[in-house]
């Protein structure tokens, strides 16, 4: 690996500290960074460089999974940190970070690679972008990188125009966009699932798949985030970009080549085939929900409207579930259903792929089932049917199933979504980044549902906190022969492997 | 179910003590004996129906896993149980049995229903099959059937005149043979894994499937059974029926219908459908071997021809390994191994279907396995191959699998061989029996290869005990480009479900 300059915008905010600096500090005990490395912290307020490094051993200590003790190799990991007090509309600051990241160039003599990572409010992402250009910062004799997070954009037209200014100062190449979904080990699982399977490969189609049940609930509520989810709510906060992305993922057909440009591609195809939902239409294929007051594991909730920085007349959905037709030959007359939601039952990312039941027995059998657990723990089961000898032989369905944790006895050494996206940046694999053209497709998507949303055309439902969200969401399946899957299963099933 | 007379030959032999009478024990407790029934033993000494009783009693606490203790409940079991003195070629004892049943049948007002059930050396069926027929015995208002252990001859003619003298007594659909493989639990799952899942059924064909591995291995040698096995050897103690039973079982297309005939129809396709190996072919397919003394488990055995009772000259084949190929549209060019010896590294029955891999990938993968365990232990697992989160994202191969044990703590629970077949006789139920077709059939597969070991047409090869048996074994597979696969692997395994 080249070594290179880490430009963190916003180091001094709640990102770095609990997830930057500890994939850092991880990558680092990996010997996954380059050597020698120059990471320069850039924040408002104003801090020495030792205390800056200070702030970051603090954030080791506190959130790295890895941090036992300190050791003389910790030390030499900081010494690699710096700080620049930045404002970001300030062009002289930038003028300053530029002689310090020379400057540090100089002294390790590193070449000009340069990584940027925006790690701060989504409204500064053009100044910055431009002021990276402006200075001269992005003006290397090596590479420039642009990593930066979510939301990307509020709409589809403010998508749009955050890209335009991104791209006067980074080729779409050099732009990572984060989705941290596409970070997780079983969201990566995917196409290797698929690639190097023929079994599998041989069945994921529609000739042999019934529907896709793609689901992401959380059991928590807005937490301290109103001011953002009250503006953005679930399709903006999950639909527009992790939901579509794992549907991508799912749906995507294998390229000729496995590479960043060839799964890019494909996911592309599957976004452009989307079905268009109208707005007027958008009631037929979409549910939204808001949570009431409930109780989740035996503690009570309040509602959406009651919560820290919430309107009390707030119309904001906290679900949704939608209906999605991919209109390819390879997927059409398949629907793939998606859910998320915040207040829900059970804290679960879930893929569960529903096989065609073309049997004719005399006895009734379950669907086969493959599922895919994203979180928590990284989980591939398959559900077949089997003799039970307990049970005079009737066919009974069992999981068979493989986890990643058993693979090393527990879940804490799985190298976390930041480390694995990192990792990937600085060797400049974009695999798992959002490519523009999948994020704009999948805001001109969404864009019908949040006109729909916004001029009130379909119903506003509220869901009791601790449920599995509107009772809407089960006709959406019902209305095609199915049923949401799982839903209550997974804690009984991590018991018993056997379902009775 | 009918009540009906049970009639035991045999009744004071190993086999009554330690599976039959267990067997029936068991079913009385789950409520699967019709009730009334009458049970009569029959063996050469003298005994009274109280010592008889007795008897069976011991058996029951000495080898029944569901005995507890003694309860009011067990001596209303025994009750049903009565002795006649039989010598098997003395007319007049088949005229006290027909007194004695009749008169429990008109005591217990039971119906003329009656099962033969012949635990005795092989010599005897015909003319208790034929005193039988002669006797009276056989001619009931009711059902008769017929019940009968290995082996069904000892080839190609003498099974075809054991079978003339039956069927002069008995129909075909009247003959219960029994192969106490058929009884176990998987091996009755495999029909039940492919028509109840559609996921499976699209891929059990010569599309997907490179080949098929069946092995039946034991670590144990001759034991006391040398008279017997000298004569034998593995080719007619193993392969003629349990291995070419495995062999239809997993090879049998699904029948329209699931029933006894429908499914026999179908075994019997497959074994009229083996390619004959003629027999100066036969050490092109065919490889025989003997264990000469070796470790297994640290422990010290000696040689076959060591072994009590055993010629110090001998050429039986103490393993077989077998290249069959089955000639029809379905599964041509698809090579099936078998392969079984005592004395082996480990003890082991299963089934490998070995998936074609047809990927075209820049990094070599595994091919995916179904795994069908079938003892010890009962279990069904798949491996594919998975990105190892730990180890950079490489695809590494995985089992998923599904123990029967997991379901219930433990396998002690699961219903034995005996029990199984001996219920599915009471009620009639046939599917797990040898059709004489079937047997006739693999009788004739099987008679060129008796007649080369005969003539000594092909190599006879030493093995180490605690081995897996001859290289020969591996060339055989080699040939094509293929391994057996576990070897070494199935200990391992358990400790850890990701395989390096």
């Amino acid at each position: 690996m080249e070594s290179m300059t880490f430009v963190l915008f916003g180091a001094t905010g709640d990102l770095a500290k609990r997830k930057i600096f500890p994939a850092i500090y991880n990558l680092y005990l990996d010997q996954k960074l380059p050597q020698p490395i120059s990471v320069i912290g850039l924040g408002r307020s104003n801090l020495s460089h030792i205390n800056f490094q200070e702030k970051v051993k603090e954030s080791i200590i506190t959130f790295s999974r890895r941090f036992e003790h300190e050791t003389a190799e910790m030390g030499d990991f900081l010494n690699a940190f710096r700080y620049n007090t930045l404002d970001v509309n300030n062009t002289g600051d930038y003028q300053k970070l530029l002689h310090l990241v020379k400057q540090r160039e100089e002294e390790l003599q590193i070449k000009e690679n340069r990584m940027f990572y925006l790690s701060v409010a989504p409204e500064f992402f053009d100044i910055i972008a431009l002021n990276i250009r402006d200075s001269g910062l992005g003006a290397t004799n090596g590479w420039k990188r642009l990593m930066i997070e979510k939301p990307f954009g509020h709409d589809l037209q403010s998508a749009r125009q955050l890209n335009k200014k991104l791209s006067s100062a980074f080729e779409e190449e050099e732009i990572y966009r984060i989705d941290h979904y596409l970070g997780k080990p079983m969201v990566q699982n995917l196409e290797a699932l698929e690639f190097a399977n023929p079994v599998l490969q041989s069945i994921w189609n529609k000739k042999h798949i019934a529907n896709v049940q793609i689901t992401a609930s959380e059991t928590v509520g807005v937490e301290k985030r109103a001011g953002y989810y009250d503006q953005a709510g679930a399709i903006r906060d999950m639909v527009q970009n992790h939901m579509l992305q794992m549907l991508m993922m799912t749906a995507m057909n294998l390229p000729k080549k496995i590479n960043a440009s060839e799964i890019r591609n494909e996911k592309r195809k599957v976004i452009e085939a989307l079905l268009p939902v109208k707005k007027e239409d958008v009631h037929t294929q979409i549910v939204r929900g808001q949570y009431i007051s409930g109780e989740i594991n035996g503690q009570r909730v309040p509602g959406y409207k009651d919560e820290t920085g919430v309107d009390s007349d707030s119309n904001t959905d906290t679900f949704i579930a939608a209906r999605v037709w991919i209109d390819n030959p390879f997927w059409s007359g398949v629907p793939f259903y998606i859910r998320t939601g915040k207040r829900m039952r059970e804290k679960s990312t879930r893929i569960v792929i529903e096989f065609k039941n073309t049997l004719d027995l005399n006895q009734k059998v379950e669907p086969n089932l493959l599922i895919i657990e994203i979180s928590p723990g990284e989980n591939v089961s398959l559900q077949l049917n089997s003799k039970n000898p307990m049970n005079n032989g009737n066919i009974e369905p069992v999981r068979i199933n493989f986890s990643c944790e058993d693979s090393v006895g527990n879940g804490s050494e799985v190298p976390e979504a930041y480390e694995r996206l990192i990792y990937d940046a600085l060797i400049g694999d974009s695999t798992f980044f959002a490519h523009w053209k999948e994020v704009e497709l999948s805001w001109e998507w969404v864009q019908p549902i949040l006109d729909a949303f916004d001029e009130n055309l379909l119903p506003f439902h509220e869901y009791s906190s601790g449920s599995y969200g509107p009772d809407a969401s089960n006709s959406l399946l019902l209305e095609n022969g199915f049923k949401w899957w799982l839903d209550e299963k997974i804690q009984e099933n991590k018991e018993k492997l056997l379902l009775k």
